[in-house]
């Protein structure tokens, strides 16, 4: 049974191998309102999942570990047990479905797993695990619905406490529960006043539907980009825990995800993946009430840099710093010179611009312009097309 | 004059104003190699600029803490400056060109300094900086060729001696100047073997070329997405503590330095802007001897997110994760859907599809179709160009 000692006896074992992460004060993420980030993205292998995995290896026999170790994962969990068993001596094979980013594949490679890429998704790389687990007779390490494992994620309770003992809540990414189960067993043990409130992603909101449901649902299916939350179920031990010791449990958008993590970017320099910055999403658009010492957990930082360009494009689009705009030319001379002309006097940066001639439905002498520019905010964008249709160029599009 | 007891004096003026930053131990940036990282990208006003600003200030009489503090810059100097003045109750007016991105500026703001946005560039609002100290007799605070500056940026080096005490050398970004002085001023004095090399961008290495030739050189220009170290200039007393205690000092490219912020992003999960980022592009690219212990000052982490855009952009294309392709197809039916199905046969991702009709030296018939898309690797893009060939394609351009 989970209990507060098993939990100091998992930071005890963690002590050389974990990183204890820095609680970093940030005054800036929320204007007006002081939040405490713990940076488990700064953890080694990038991801609070090295705790659990290396706990619940160091519990197991030596004839088991003799067997090595199993484990199913595209993400953080693979690299979290991939170095847990190379600094416990001891042999892993990893299961990866084959459309994992080959950026993960290989940080895992590196840590000494034997690799399996399984033809398909999840679901195929799960079932190929488990037959190799019958065959070899060796531990499968569950990424959340076990014991030594939430007591390994709940010595990130430990820590804070250490770091900011008058806490009066924390705000903590769900995907199948681990982490908040941990956490939050911890947290109520040892200081019962402070608040735990979780964050799904919108698209994989499995724990929230099952915790205001009162019982464990499965989704048909999952889609956030916060890809380290996509849980279909809820654990069984993971629901259990959080019915009992979470106050409540939100959702964040993509959206709001995204802004996120380009604001930890922005103002605090670290990098974070989508499910790492749910609870930073929560915080800064209200999803929980927020008190004077909020901890909000950024779990992990493994996010694809094609992804992260992808989210830094998306938020510079929200904030005007980047804009898109076509214009209606009639097809004569000089007019590429004047509109340039115009959006240069305004002091944006023009970045790709193309002409194309016109489609079906337009005039046949028309063609279109194409321009795209980094611009101060969406006012400084709104000058500018006010300036090109007083000059009597019709816009036909700006996003 | 420097000495090693005003170095200690700034440690303790500085004891609860700035961070003692993360000495953060890195396996992954360069293969079968140790690098640490001092994070002063994670310092507070995200550079190490508020050390020196806040010793200088703390330096200053109350007579002239009362006339107010002046200070030039379109960077880390302005946040730095700002928030020091802050901490110590004086009024700062700082001085910084209207073309600075407004992000830059909307952060040195909300530190309460009083802001003057100059046209022009940074000479214009340099001198506009000098005109108003000649007016309220307020203290000028130079960016580095002062002394209790240096003294504030060296403590840097005491608190590296104390994380790492058997640290063998020392990577540390050049602008001005100020920062490798200080550190290499405490490292000589406290651990005389350890090496201190200094790190120049190819395309603003004032002070490297003056360092080779032993005299103080101007340069008539400097141009390097560094820009936190775009100095024309260094300084007297810079340069003095430079050939005195500096072992070595090295430049890097662009393209080398947006590798290096790259792989601090993917692999540390931090974010370094140009300037902070020079230390670990000298050692990614074998520019400065590397022994066991080697540390890498990262400076800074204010880099304006547009730019982070296009450095992971030209990362990607780099290292073959993005791709873009140009066929030249006959205008005939099917042949988009012939070339997308190859494409989608070896699992890369479209993300953008242009299709034109020729130009004026082409078939009459031609059109072309330009694909932008998400690769594995150099490796795969090639296997995807084969195949688009060994079917007839003609690719006219790959870049």
């Amino acid at each position: 049974m989970l209990n507060i000692a098993k939990i100091y006896d998992a930071a005890k074992v963690l002590n050389k191998i974990a990183k204890k992460t820095d609680l970093i004060q940030s005054k800036t993420i929320i204007e007006d309102k002081e939040l405490y980030l713990k940076s488990e993205n700064l953890q080694v292998t990038g991801s609070f999942k090295l705790r659990g995995a290396y706990y619940k290896i160091s519990k197991l026999t030596d004839e088991q570990k003799a067997k090595g170790i199993i484990a199913c994962s595209a993400g953080n969990h693979a690299q979290g047990v991939a170095l847990a068993a190379q600094k416990s001596g001891i042999k892993a094979t990893i299961f990866i479905p084959a459309t994992a980013p080959i950026s993960k594949v290989e940080a895992t490679r590196k840590y000494g797993a034997d690799i399996k890429l399984i033809d398909g998704v999840y679901d195929d790389a799960y079932k190929a695990a488990l037959e190799f687990q019958k065959e070899t007779q060796g531990e499968f390490i569950h990424p959340f619905d076990d014991e030594d494992v939430i007591a390994g994620q709940g010595t990130i309770g430990l820590e804070i406490l250490e770091q900011l003992p008058d806490i009066d809540s924390v705000i903590v990414p769900i995907g199948g529960g681990g982490l908040i189960s941990g956490i939050a067993y911890a947290m109520k043990q040892l200081k019962p006043s402070c608040k735990i409130y979780g964050v799904q992603a919108q698209g994989a909101g499995s724990m929230y539907q099952s915790f205001i449901n009162k019982k464990i649902l499965e989704l048909p299916a999952v889609h956030t980009f916060a890809d380290g939350t996509a849980v279909k179920r809820p654990g069984d031990l993971t629901f259990e825990l959080c019915e009992k010791y979470v106050d409540d449990i939100v959702t964040v958008s993509d959206d709001e995800v995204a802004s996120a993590i380009l604001s930890l970017m922005e103002k605090q320099k670290i990098v974070a993946e989508g499910a790492g910055a749910l609870s930073v999403a929560a915080a800064m658009f209200g999803k929980v009430p927020l008190t004077d010492k909020t901890v909000c957990i950024v779990s992990g930082g493994n996010i694809d840099v094609n992804i992260l360009s992808r989210v830094i494009n998306r938020g510079l689009l929200t904030a005007g710093r980047l804009s898109h705009l076509t214009i209606e030319l009639l097809d004569k001379p000089g007019q590429l010179k004047d509109v340039s002309t115009t959006i240069a006097q305004y002091g944006a940066n023009v970045i790709r611009v193309r002409h194309n001639q016109g489609g079906g439905h337009t005039d046949i002498n028309a063609c279109f312009l194409q321009i795209s520019m980094e611009t101060k905010n969406t006012q400084h964008f709104e000058e500018i097309k006010q300036a090109l249709i007083s000059k009597g160029y019709k816009i036909t599009s700006d996003v």
